[in-house]
């Protein structure tokens, strides 16, 4: 009999799941609508439907030990999905109260960010360190902290909000209700505010000017950076310079070996890693000047069932100890 | 029997040392010349003289368990004061193994603000608290961050350096060879600072301007606060908004529940903590509105001997796990 987990990704429109082993196998996933269910109730049943037609297909050759949800705004503690801005389900919603309806086996959730986290030290490039960090670049910014082995979740579950860090005074309007908050700057949409302002700054021609406004994407200055539209390369550089500096803060909280980028721009290659390194080690206090700056161990497709899986087996290796 | 450890803070002109039981209690202290011994290795012969006096004459009544040591640029990991720029020993010092030669017992180097915040945890205001920050504000601004229950040290022992935090790029020079670094607008030496800019900023008449630059103390700005000198009470509240503003990051890091502030600046009372609660209530993210920042529950005067001592328990406590 195999030990396996189910690991979900709860996602604005869709949702994904897997059933997933010790080594990180995943041996079935599959695909639900988050957006179709008005109801977390409704949608936690139609899912139960779907898992259980997986789990008979495998039915004699596992066992499952535990369900791992990654979510927006997702508490570890309370077990709740808390005023997330991108889905439907408004207010607090009792996740983990509504799995157990169907499961008696542990299910922890968390957020997106923490359970990548948790996927990057069982699965991916953090097998071996106790101190890291991941970053999630998707729309807005993630982060996940680990120390001493274990994740940050702080006092009320919701430690490792980088994005969320102030990078500029009176900065940009963030969702948050603030202004100047590091994603922002940094993230898939913090990129195209980016790049309005360098085409405000200057009269430098680049192919973008072509594009209306509102059908400018992180993907198409990547693709005006490739072909070395000035405007779109400083765009980058510019992008690198703030996660840059900000990383070279963090560092001094909780002194990582590690910090892994993950996500849409993490995709970008040399064109955000280059300068964002470049400018980590500029600002960086000495001490920290070593600390390595790089991809995911995990690839994109995978990292958010993953991680979501491994939420059930670092929770065991915690009882273990 | 009763069990005690020794506590042993290093400090620049001189080391403070005690023996400390469990519940807290300093049963006997003294204090040596740091200044007065040109190598590290003559210290601590000379330290261990003393020590074996003190010890000697509460010979039949302990039993002693190990000896924790908070020094400026302790490094807990290696047991090593590395390159301490206010101490007359050079280099990377092996102050563990020089303490080894005369005790086969645990010995234990951290820096001063993490053995602070491991007093904190042991014997003051955190004995409840999984995850919280000890700020001690000297010369300098250290600070040590408590996630899980457990200190962060990070991968090279060198975490929880908020004093390097950059909160103003391109900001006042600072003794690490950067700028901008919060130690030196929150601080005893960063108030001062503040003083004269403000000074050079407007004419307002105060009191501090009859002093010599080279005389201006941070205990002088208090007082002229406390007399309503105008430009000393905006230098206070400046100072706090930069340390308010600066915590509002911090939280959005490890989440903790309490914010300690210990040290001569926090003395100043509700100058320091009203404008610092002030600012960072108007900057910090909602989910961390209500993060507490009080007092230390340590007095200043047994803070540093109660936190290098409590290294020991806590060692104890760990080990028992």
């Amino acid at each position: 009999m195999k030990e396996v987990s189910i690991g979900i990704d709860i996602g604005g429109t869709n949702s994904v799941y897997g059933v997933v082993d010790k080594a990180g196998n995943i041996l079935k996933e599959g695909i639900i609508s988050t957006k179709g269910h008005k109801k977390a109730e409704n949608f936690v049943k139609a899912l139960h439907t779907q898992l259980s037609a997986i789990l008979e297909e495998l039915d004699h050759s596992i066992q499952l030990e535990g369900i791992g949800i990654g979510a927006p705004n997702g508490n570890y503690y309370n077990g709740t999905i808390e005023f997330a801005p991108n889905l439907e389900w408004k207010g607090v919603i009792p996740l983990v109260s509504l799995f157990k309806k169907y499961y008696d086996l542990p299910v922890i959730l968390t957020n997106d960010a923490n359970a990548a986290a948790i996927g990057e030290m069982i699965f991916g490039g953090a097998q071996n360190l106790k101190d890291f960090i991941v970053i999630t670049l998707g729309t807005g910014l993630g982060s996940g902290l680990v120390a001493n082995g274990n994740l940050i979740y702080g006092d009320n579950g919701f430690a490792g909000e980088l994005g969320h860090t102030i990078v500029k005074l009176d900065g940009r309007k963030c969702g948050c209700g603030r202004t100047g908050c590091l994603e922002t700057y940094v993230s898939a949409t913090g990129i195209v505010r980016t790049l309005l302002k360098k085409l405000s700054d200057t009269n430098e021609p680049s192919i973008l000017r072509d594009s209306p406004v509102n059908k400018i994407t992180s993907e198409m200055i990547y693709d005006a950076a490739k072909k070395n539209d000035k405007v779109a390369l400083e765009v980058f550089d510019y992008t690198g310079k703030i996660l840059g500096i900000k990383l070279a803060d963090a560092v001094t909280h909780t002194g990582p070996k590690t910090i892994f980028l993950l996500g849409g721009l993490a995709k970008a290659g040399d064109l955000i890693f280059k300068p964002t390194i470049k400018y980590f080690k500029e600002y960086a206090l000495s001490v920290f000047n070593d600390t390595e700056i790089r991809n995911s161990g995990l690839t994109d497709k995978n990292a958010a069932v993953l991680g979501s899986a491994a939420l059930i087996w670092k929770n065991k290796i915690n009882h273990h100890q």
